[in-house]
Formats: structure tokens, sequence, C-alpha cells
């Protein structure tokens, strides 16, 4: 795209600029290097390949997903060493599973002895063990074994199933409780090695604490995801300013119908309605006084009764949404750019893989 | 699919009843023209053109969508009459228009100077007018025009733009503010009368009040979307049943970290974490005391505090979402059912059309 800016590309768009990624990516492995922690990006903020093998080139020891069905996309596109934390349930993702098993280095998690047991059956005639990390519930309250004492029976009876070969530990922490994450994580980890089953692994993860993931003595690696774009909520939790966000919405306003307000034609369908506890539903950068009051899913309304200046119809307006990746699972294609220049628009190629 | 049942569905996916589809447009379609309204649906809603098409079949005099690649994927697929009720800025914009209108019946919306000005440039050299209506502002406090005399001055600049023909008023209302929506249009279209510009149409939208839609005596037509699947929401509302509701999310269940906690594989990439104004994520069929508390991007929470039954591990749910439309923007296919039986899974021609 010679000479293309942004202000040529029709709206609603993503927009991804390329140097605050690669700033963002090299801040992380620095400071995960720094401690000696093993860094293992999530891709569901991004769904590109590009962005997982760029983190890989920077020293990542691999990445995490979500879905078999990233997995997949990102086995595809080359990416050899793939944490997938989630409970694989059922015939058709067990079968998926071990044709991925195949071709990658490959990892999940378990937090039931449900679990254990289909990964068993689908696995008990592998040439390789499938490693199977226990999820632990740290505090999130979401999937997770409730104790370190739960962790170790469930470690054992990965340990005993054929098939399988106990990877470690895994949590996702609540944001905000590093203290508590670490004890238990600390605990367990000291419970399993008591019994004879050190975990190789014990795997942290999350953006809005990474700065102190060095905190959490027990873990081995850490999983952040957001980081690579940072978002408005990121900036809210001082993981980053609003100069560090890479991702950003470009609209256009297509209505003034009042004095105080604007209409641009990026929605729910664009930005989301999430709003993470915060007011409205992204940060107008150049109108930071402006308030996304309200979306419809083709519209967003946005209260200017705080702005010395104000949009007019057609003027195009650069959004860093509440949450990142939410976007990003919400476009077919990105812009790349670099400053006001368009680089690539590219396909999002793990957009949309709900299973 | 020979003997494929719900069950044997890999999850998270989305169902869509056909036969309460064919119910549920039969029922608004009957009631439109008992009242001598005319139905234009709003196809946002399912982004499938094969119901776009059941619709017309049925009487519709044609359909609503609300982007430029939304119509495009409708006229590809051959319906002949689309009412795209938005403001369209931008020569990238303008110049799809004009090749849209070569080959379909179609009409658009402003409520501005600037958005006529580019209609007209646009249409100056076509064989044919643009037909443009009028958007009011009846209350939603949204888009539109914001008195009737305003509506007036537009229409008549409209009138006489070169390339354009002024269509009538539309309206987009706020949900509940029937009589109030009811007394702008009736003034807004005296006052156009008297004016010798009498609208030739008056374009009443929504759901929520779609069974009051005949008490809006100036409009001439409507555009409900969600009344074809229905949903929480709606349901709500009064609109109809949880019997009626067309789409649900299956999900399953992939952990059970606590006696009244259970995790599906179905967040905030199914369901959306759309609330508007309810308590939960949304309704759980078969567990009605069930409340989905959180939803993160693949991992749904659910509290089963209230619950006599509980699910177990691997065990499918259906979920009525509270907002059907934004959860057909997720997907890339729907798998169509019959009572319990697989029909077919289509593609969602007009996902992710975002500009």
């Amino acid at each position: 795209m010679p000479d293309m800016s942004i202000i040529d590309i029709d709206t609603p768009a993503v927009l991804i600029d390329i140097d605050r990624v690669d700033a963002n990516l090299r801040r992380v492995q620095d400071y995960a290097d720094s401690h000696g922690l093993a860094l293992r990006p999530h891709i569901k903020t991004h769904k590109l390949p590009r962005f997982a093998q760029q983190a890989i080139d920077l020293g990542a020891v691999g990445i995490t997903v979500q879905k078999l069905g990233e997995a997949e996309v990102m086995a595809d596109a080359g990416i050899r060493d793939i944490f997938l934390p989630y409970n694989i349930i059922g015939l058709a993702k067990l079968e998926r599973l071990r044709a991925l098993a195949n071709r990658v280095r490959i990892a999940v998690t378990a937090d039931s002895e449900e679990t254990v047991l289909g990964l068993s059956s689908a696995f008990i005639d592998a040439l390789e063990p499938l490693r199977v990390l226990v999820e632990c519930d740290t505090g999130m309250g979401r999937c997770g074994v409730q104790s370190p004492a739960a962790a170790l029976a469930l470690a054992q009876m990965i340990d005993a199933a054929p098939g399988l070969a106990f990877g470690g530990l895994m949590t996702y922490p609540a944001a905000g409780q590093v203290e508590a994450n670490a004890a238990w994580l600390a605990e367990a980890r000291r419970v399993l090695t008591d019994a004879g089953l050190p975990p190789a692994i014990v795997s942290n993860g999350g953006t809005p604490d990474v700065w102190r993931a060095h905190e959490v003595t027990a873990a081995t690696e850490h999983r952040p995801g957001t980081y690579i774009y940072l978002d408005r909520f990121q900036v809210a939790k001082g993981v980053g300013s609003f100069a560090d966000c890479a991702l950003t919405v470009l609209a256009t306003v297509v209505s003034r119908p009042t004095e105080n307000r604007a209409i641009i034609d990026a929605g729910s369908k664009a930005l989301t309605s999430d709003l993470l506890g915060m007011d409205g539903f992204g940060l107008i950068e150049a109108y930071p006084g402006a308030v996304i009051t309200g979306l419809s899913e083709e519209h967003g309304t946005i209260d200017l009764t705080n702005c010395a200046t104000r949009p007019a119809i057609g003027d195009k307006l650069r959004i860093i949404p509440n949450h990142a990746c939410v976007v990003s699972n919400l476009f077919d294609t990105v812009t790349l750019i670099s400053g006001d220049a368009v680089v690539e628009t590219v396909p999002v190629g793990a957009r949309g893989r709900v299973d």
C-alpha cells in the first residue's frame, strides 16, 4: 500500500501500531529474562501467527492458546510449542487434540478426574505421553482445584494414568491478588515436592500484574496476553500508558444531532460492550474529554459536554478500547501501521475459533 | 446429517430452531397484515440470506440492513429491496452505495446536510434518483433530526438536491415510549404534508414494542429485527415466551470446581457481555435456578446455589442469550434444528460485515 495513510482507511477498522507491538513485546521479554522467568505469551489478544512468531523470536518459550481451533491455526502457521490451559472434554475435541500432539509439542490442563480420564483414554496408545498440568484456583474463582492437597491428589492421578505425564501446575490468578496467589502456589509446590512429584512447570498468567510476576516465586513461567497491545483497562491498572497502546479502533463521526452529541460508526460490533468496571466504552485519543456513553450494534454515542473542541461529521477518530482481546475477535482483518503510515492489512488468522 | 441430534454437536455452538423461526415470522407478519402495516424485517439479528428470503416469501416488502457490507451480501443472494437506515459518509462507501443502487432497489437515511450533500454528489449523474428518508430522533437519543421542523427543512433539502428523491421519515424509537414516538411522527407527518412534501413512507422500528406498532398511526411500515429469534431481553419485555426463543447457545460443562459452581465453555466470545440491565448473562433452560454470574472470553461461570439438581462435567446445556443479534455476529456458522434433530449447518453470510 504505497504512501497510504491512516486517514485513507475506511471505517470502522482496527489499527495495530507495529512499533508499539515490538516495544511492548521486548519490554516484557526483557523483564522475564531479567528474573529468570520463562515467557509463554497468550495469543488470544492478537490471534495473529506473525505476532506469535515474533514473540518466540524475541525469546518466548512457546505460546498459550485458549481453544483447540486457535492451536490448530498456530500449528498450521509453524508454531511448534503450544500450551492449551483448558479442560478438553468429549470425543470430538480429544481426537483433535491427539492429532495436534502428533505435529507439535503440546500440553493441556485438567482440574477434575473426569478430564484426566478422558485425556488418558485418548492417549493410552500414543507414542509420547500427553503432558497435563493441574489447574489451580488460586483466587480467581473460575476453574481449578481448590487446595494444594487437591492439586497433589490430581497430580498423582495424572502421574498414574496411562498415556499421560504430570506436567506441573497452572493458574490464572485474580488481578491484584499477587500475595495470595504466590502463597497458594508456594504451598502447592512444597506439598507436591514433599510427595515426590515436584512440578516441572508452575505457570502463572495475566497482564494486570505482569510487572509483579517475579514476586510469585514458585512460578517458573508467565503467560501474559494483553501486554502486546495494552488497552484502557490495562492502563487503568498501571501496566503501561496510553502511548503504549498498540491497538486502536478507527471510526467516523456519522452524525452530530445536537451540540453535545456525536454518533460514530463503531458500536458494540466494533468495541464490544465490555466495561470492565470503567465509565465509557473507550478513550478517544484526540478528545480526551469525550465520553462514549452508549453503544448499539452499529452506533457509538458520544457525550461532548466536556470537550473544548468538537469533531465534525466525517472526522475520523481513533479509540483505545476498554478490552483489546475482544476487539480482535470481531474483525476479519486488521491494518498494521507505523506512525501514520499503513504497512499492510492482514487477516486475523485465529479469529472466531470458538471451539 | 442423517439422524444427527443436538447432543452430537460439538460446543460451543449456536442452534436455530427453524420451526420457531417460522412461527415467529408468521406471527408478526400476520399482525402487520391485519393492521395494514408494511413489514420490513431487519436482518442484523440473523445475517442469513435464507431467512431474509423466507420473510419476504411470507409477505415482507423487503429487508432492512445496517451496513453496506450486509446489503452487498443480501444483494448477492438475490434480495431485491433493501433499506439501509444509516448516514453513508465518505467516498469509499458512496461508491459502494452507487454500485448497489445499480442492481437492487435501495433507500438510505440522512440526518444532516453533510450527509445529503455527499449522497447528492455521488448520485448527481445516476439514471434513477436515490431515495433518502429523513432520520428522526423521536426519543432514542441516537441519530436523527431533533424536531418535526428540522425534519421538514432536511426533507426540502433532499427534495431539491440533484440525484436524490425525498423518500419519507424513519425512526428507531426508544423502547417503551410508544406514545411519544407516535406523537412525534404524527406531528412531523402533518408538518411535511402541510408544506407539500407528504412522506411516502414513515418507517418505525424495533421488536420490544412490536405488538403496539399499530398505535403509531403515522407509520406506514415497521422494521423489527429480533422478533425472528427473540431472546431473554425480549421475553423480559413481554414480546414472547421462552418457548418462542429460536436461538440457543449450546455449551458443555467443563469444570465443577465446587458444589455451587460450574464452568462452561461459552464465555463472552459466545454469549457477549451484553447484560441489557438484567442479572446474569443468559438463561439455562434445563436449570432455571442457575445464574451465569460472569464471563471470561472462553469461560462462563455459573452459580448453582439455587438449583435442586446440578449438571455434571460433560453435560451439554442450552442457553437463551440476553441478546440474540450479537451472538449471530460471533459465529461463522449456525446449526439449524427441528426439535432435537439437526437439519443443516450453514454459514452466517453477513457475519462480521463491519463496514
